[in-house]
């Protein structure tokens, strides 16, 4: 699928570029260079205006473009402006949206999009790093578990049902307005799983550098290897998350919470049908449920 | 899709042995009888022993089944199983996980489930409900918005984006230990957004209730038509998330709130675009974001 | 001062009738017995009518007012009133708080009554309850803190500052709508400290209960001896709470709290100093306070 | 008595001198500038110090402290000292709570400093900013309340209870980390209600500056006219928090909220009423309390 692959092509640009460096004519490393520091001006430029802005020629750039295993230019500035996507402001994305009309097409469009976003996660994300993840977050003595905004609610929801299975789980909530203080003895032993997606939060990556540098083990859901917090993580399961609106789907974060989750309880299958048991009588003799 | 077009089957079966039953000879009439109140305990009875209970011969079963359309009685037995499995103690539901084995496995299973689940709920879901519980939000003067356990997170979810729209929201939070102080002031010009999956709160229900009873419109998302909160829901959005573990998904319910959101949104653009005009220009004097 | 030796006379109004019980005449015993398991009715009485349900004469009646250490009937009466004072309806009480006309007028007596209340929680509260209960908290594995709609308050207030000092506090929140399901792994090392006031919730006392029979140390912070929580704590520290009004006032048990919170961070100054030195570095780099 | 006289001075401290100007000695109003902008080295200086910093006598410093009302320099150091209590760091205040003995003691100490604190209050708030506090509770369009960290726990208390009475509060909760997502859409017809005690929180005079650029009525509940917040209120309500220690005691702050609360009460008699019938009837039919 087209849509797929170009954000193959996204993720893969910029080690792509590092890749190719050695074998690239002096132009094109001009060319690199200028990217590397600049892809966000360079998403919206013509191979001409970029040539001239670097001091290359135009077909320096189309040459460059094909190094690098793209068609043509066209595909390279996609890749790039898949890149840049989630800078925009929220204002900028609400123009976006002018593609929905009736509630039918809405829905229609809203869970198909949601699907493509979990297929994408799926060919994407890093069965490693997943793997290690899980092993982490199983073996941590103390579980922190991060989001703001809407991500608060992924957070909650994976720290809902760690919490089923361990003994170690804590969801930081910024209530009482400070998150510093809940993690102030954070240490080596310890798993902080951050999720953060645009507009990146400039507290949650206050929070996880000081977890990093007190030694917890940083495991990150988030969309882009470009976000603040990829940077610093141990694991990054990277998560796709476009829906072209005002709107971040959080579904293909929720969907790989699932499979954490799961993949944990699988470890632990006794401890948790020893807690449901225990649940269950509880709930019987207080008729929690119908 | 042969899962998907078993899940239409269970939805439909009970409106299907409705709608047949007036062609139903007397025998099959009995069972038909039998199985409304007792589909729980036919759903892993043989056809023998069914015909046994109601008085009837297991050929009388088997044509029962075949009048209803299905292949033969274990596809009608397959149809009940689905509709009861959402009854299942988590403890048994554990016990069914067993499926799972290594990371990667579990990986591509739970995020191809939860593509299924979007899948089946868009094929599912009723598109006329929908557009009536958009326009029901859009003109509602107070939204209460209710979900227990894990379900509290796409409530969260639902509610963090609605009061970017609208100023109407209020996400009931139990913190406090009390959702009737929250809805005492309920009255006919206002919605309440029910997100209940099993196992079904009993809370939950009341609160529900007491909305409607003091005239209320009642959207709900949920999984079943038998859910408790489906009875008195006005606009019923059926979701699947089924996952054979002991966690439900929440997935395909996120995937609905985001196509509610994306439609409230839409009708009212200006709103949105000025509330972020706004906090553009917030977020940027106090350094909010990277 | 007459109020607070009013209330004390009300605490120890049941032990009194009790230790007094061998002396009483064969009449006083009568009434003593009909008191015991009927004070809620017998605190509207008159002297009379109490005669007349017991079957003993109006003079009996004042003599066992006598005996019990009273100037007359009323005086006896005045303490069972007392004691039911916390059972009245909400509405009730909001009936009785004519007493307070302008905003002036009430400030002084809101606050003065804090202070009395302060003053008689301070005589009635039982010190050695305190010694233990601060010495159970800074040795517990695990601190649970509970209290419900406004009690959350003082939870919330006593949970934040023993955080600072112990790593082993979880207050229970009831945002996702379930307080056993944070509770299932108590045990015999574990503490509940419950704050439970009138009107005292079913949800509460039936967590405590739960926690009590798995073994844990149940500290209750209430206002009286027929709390239901009471009658299965193992330290019971009385606050007083009237305010003749629909509000209870929570500023003594919000006092006790900051008893608690000094005595246990006395025992760990290191700790505190440590944790503060850290959190003062955090604050001081990324902007915290002003 | 003393510690509430020492805290009145405290506060018309800086007023005083203001006051005094014109008619102090040229000496004396070099020391009287030297103070406004240095108190915090001046509280720490000896007289003969102070003298030497400003480049006059100490018998001028004595004469100077005179001429504010002060028996001598020594009572002039301690109301500076009083003034800048609350920015001490918490390592420091630690250190000073070695007053601090046995539990017994300890009991007594807290609430008998709870009594003084609350009696303080008394003597110091302004009862014409209490009532006009009251009056625009009561008028809002929406009531914000904000509190961070321990503060947070107030505002609670305080939004619990006004809720009962008005259905125009909105407790400002930082759970999804955002507070001004919460106030983007606040005017001139609301009123912010802000807790803050040192170490004052810069996230809460952030979110008080917005509130009042756009012309909301802001309310104050501070300990210090020097606190952030006091400088943009448009009542500040001056609430005594000491306690020689880690914990800042917000029991008089909670003490100003019960009058508060009442305060508003009493001028909506019928809707507390109708509200708790309603409840009362809920509470009842599905057995919430005991």
């Amino acid at each position: 699928m087209d849509g797929t692959r170009e954000m193959k092509d996204s993720k893969q640009l910029i080690s792509n570029i590092q890749a190719q460096y050695p074998r690239l004519s002096k132009g094109q490393k001009l060319i690199a260079q200028y990217i590397l520091s600049n892809y966000d001006k360079v998403a919206f430029m013509t191979a001409c205006k970029l040539g001239e802005t670097v001091g290359v020629s135009e077909s320096t750039v189309v040459r460059f473009a094909n190094a690098l295993g793209y068609s043509g230019y066209p595909k390279l500035q996609d890749a790039l402006q898949e890149l840049i996507k989630n800078r925009l402001t929220t204002v900028q994305r609400v123009e976006m949206a002018n593609e929905y009309s009736d509630d039918t097409t809405i829905l229609n469009k809203v869970l198909k999009s949601d699907i493509d976003n979990i297929r994408g996660t799926l060919e994407e994300v890093d069965e490693k790093a997943f793997e290690e993840a899980s092993n982490k977050l199983l073996n941590a003595r103390k579980i922190y578990i991060l989001g703001m905004r809407s991500s608060f609610t992924v957070a909650q929801y994976l720290g809902f049902y760690l919490d089923i299975i361990l003994d170690s789980v804590h969801i930081i909530r910024m209530d009482m307005g400070d998150a510093f203080e809940q993690i102030v003895r954070i240490n080596e032993n310890d798993v902080v799983v951050a999720i953060s997606f645009p507009r990146y939060s400039k507290k949650s990556f206050e929070v996880v550098s000081y977890a990093k540098e007190k030694g917890a083990h940083v495991i990150s859901l988030t969309d882009s290897i470009f976000a603040p917090v990829a940077s610093i993580a141990d694991n990054v399961l990277l998560v796709k998350s476009n829906m072209a609106s005002f709107v971040d789907s959080l579904v293909p974060a929720l969907s790989i919470s699932n499979a954490l989750i799961i993949s944990v309880g699988m470890k632990e299958k006794e401890e948790i049908k020893e807690h449901f048991d225990d649940l269950e009588k509880i709930w019987k003799m207080y008729s929690v449920y119908e």
